[in-house]
């Protein structure tokens, strides 16, 4: 099957909070590719991947970046595939620079915005897998067994407290 | 063709704010229904409505809220239809509360979060339309036809100044 | 003497902070159970636990959670049982998006919000035992007691600067 | 019946906002009184207040203040009847200096913080309404009764969307 | 004498706050162009504009946007024509979203970024003429003029308190 | 000679910051008295320590507190000894609640405030030195002194860069 | 009598807020100067108006200013006399620029910092006559006068309630 | 040839982040000089230093400085050359305070503001590179090497994910 979600970053120090994705996608058995992308010292790259997205099969993209983080909008102005934007925690403000240049787009470029961190990371391959799934029985009935077999972890879990 | 898209939200009083998603859902041609549904005052129907949301053919689910934001992410636990969330513009803290409450979700269930106010419920409207159009080709022109309308309305502004 | 407060918490990993109103209510003699209940992940569970809360004979729950914190609100919308809110810290922005979460509650389900972690969860606990007291001379007497013996702490602190 | 709750607040410009929780403490028939209390302008009135709350019957305190919002913090030290803090809109700051002084307690004294405004001010009352009720099965009817209403309202609006 | 300052906004409604750069360059007599350059809903014409910016002789380039303000950056990350960002206050956020969101770059790519709003606008017009002025004596002088014709309105404003 | 300067502090642990008041107290030779005083654990003896600062021949107090940091206002309400407030660094908001709780008092009582944390204990020592020797010309000439020095070590450190 | 307290504001703008910590100054019977002094337009006004301050006989400083308000703080590098700084709320972000330039000063250098805004003005003027009648037993009994005056007010506010 | 840049910074402790900036324009060979000068604690130091700028033949200034801020500002109120301002981070506001300290300028004396920390400081030196080279065809070609050997890095980092 080819690939359906695209996990790009801007830093390769992104990595440590984007393979929370790229281990939700491999859970869900979602063929995905992963690669540094940056807004601000590889455009044309970002430019290039962005058009082409849709026409190589891309039905999401996942893209994390930090500070003033201007990946996933970006790449949103330039394809219609649904981008979903990570705000990888920053070491100065924690992650509220990468939010609020990630979530306030203005009307026009949608970006489907998660969580600060890792916790969002994870949420971002959660999403792709439920926007697919919404087309893909089979996926989507992977990422409910994901959820069931979380709700018992936490029904289990009180008996440690 | 039936409804694709539940736009639902806290309080008749965010209407203001989200009737541009439905705008854009109707420039879209997406048949859609709209309807209050609130986490606080009406529990039961909110679960109610995730529950079945899927069953009744929902793709995409737009929930806005404002202050201690909790419909997204509460619909979101009930149902695998993504769920984008609109943080509405607060009384008080602007919508600070609104967008926390909404995007900061912990790992397992996600929110697709857009910005605070009309430019996020906008944006909700054509992120509906990118998901739906990134199955079906006829959606993703209208989408694509848009920006194109969009695009040239900036190129001529210049004009202006 | 039956149970009289309910401790619940999002996540095994609030029981670290939770803990501090659990000592508190052993301190003062309240009769309590604790439970991992999470607002997203196990939201059937919650809306059961809410929902028997009063007929099982509690008086106070008390609920903590993390990010988006959903629980103490969505108790509150499902019980009449008044709910004390511990906004718990987050890794990301030190729990100010807990905060929000939880007190930021509109007009018609009141949440009883106390200070982010440790101290909040010790102040939960104590605000359990002056609402019981309210109603309990003994408990008062407890809670009394224990203020002064705070008391005396400080008094005497000040010889050891 | 006896006066059972206590409305104060830090100046009289603060009435706008508190006179919310009183119109809910008059719906659900509870006696209460309101006074103008300042910490700072008249700190001698307000430990006087506070150290006869209890024996004057009082069973809640709710204490409106803004900015450096000392007078619920201040009256909880004196009293253990429960105090609930109600974070007065600023002129400044909209309110987030007010919530920071009334929730952030240090462990020991607890405030039960509601949200920021006129909001805030409904679920004060609202809260008082439930902490009697959980004693007083005539006051939880009422309680019971007005979100009943409530719910039926946002039900009903979804037609006027 | 050809245009050295390109005056960029992401929006028509940029202007109000983008024309007090062009006074200023107006009163310094520095040729500029403005022009509505959108990085979301306009990026080829960006990249365009900015690759072309130092051949066509520009030695500034001063971009206006706010919320997710991407247009600064991006500009930057494709010339090496100094960059100066100017944070427009935002609707929901008051600016502080733009001012983030322009500032934070990653080590790499820098942006000159001034105050939100038109103070900021006032100031990239000035800062503008002193980094000309830097290499041109006349444009110096001009910035000179105005600095002191400004020392000597404060020094009269005394009288009118 | 009598004590002139009464450093107080909401709690032990406030000790690390506070301290460096007293260091600067020590250095200028202002005699001083330090003492564990709360707000919120000890409100008697809070008033106390206030109502009698001015006959005991105080003419500056210092006052540290953190989190809803009431100490400060408090005190000032009580006496028209000049309060400096010393915003501890918090655990959770690292000291922004501390210091709006501190600043933000309402017209009519104020407090002198200084920097969150140690530096803001230093300058509270120094600013009751400042206030003493605008009455004083041997402690002005100690401050004078002390200042005299910092400056010559910061002309001195440009060597080791 | 000769000059006791400068009154200089960084703009004629500020005046709206400063003209309160004037009317104090009038009630409290203080004599004063006031005059616009900008740190950024008239540096060497503000550098000698700080250097002469002593010897003209200025007991105490109040220097409001907005925005990167570097207007207290520069001239409490050049003078001895306590500065009051007034952060005066600005246009974007409310003043809480004005705050942290005016408070978060290093150590070595204090700025004796009040609220944001009107009611920092009217503390200013408050606080420089606490430092005076520290020093004054007639400034203090006016200052103790002013107190009691706004107590009554305050105890006779609750009637109209 | 003679210094271009001055490179200075409030306190020696700022050497951390600074020294990012004097790597740089190491590695662009343009000629710079480093220096400790604090606007609080050398004012007279700091005038002298911006008011010879110009004639010692400097082209730009780089301030780094943290907290209350006010190096760059004052230094630019003192000087037409380019002021690239560096809010340094702070250890307990992370650097927002030295941030809006830094770039709220008011309309009349800008400043170049840069990202808070070492990003910012790495972009100060390009930043002062940037301006040079629309003026030096040698120093811009370094420039942009570094920036082709900035995007190889990239390019190839994707490799190690």
């Amino acid at each position: 099957m080819s690939v359906q979600v695209g996990v790009i970053m801007g830093s390769q120090s992104d990595w440590e909070t984007m393979k929370h994705a790229c281990n939700v996608l491999d859970e869900l058995s979602i063929p995905y590719e992963k690669k540094v992308v940056s807004a601000h010292r590889t455009p044309d790259l970002m430019f290039d991947y962005a058009e082409h997205a849709a026409e190589r099969g891309l039905k999401v993209i996942i893209a994390g970046a930090g500070g003033a983080a201007h990946l996933p909008g970006m790449v949103a102005a330039k394809t219609l595939v649904p981008v979903i934007g990570v705000p990888v925690k920053s070491s100065t403000l924690n992650g509220l620079d990468s939010l609020l240049s990630i979530v306030q787009m203005p009307g026009g470029i949608p970006v489907a915005t998660v969580a600060i961190g890792t916790a969002g990371a994870t949420n971002a391959g959660l999403l792709a897998g439920q926007i697919l799934g919404a087309f893909d029985a089979e996926v989507q009935a992977r990422v409910q067994a994901r959820r069931d077999a979380i709700r018992e972890q936490v029904l289990e879990s009180s008996d440690s407290l």
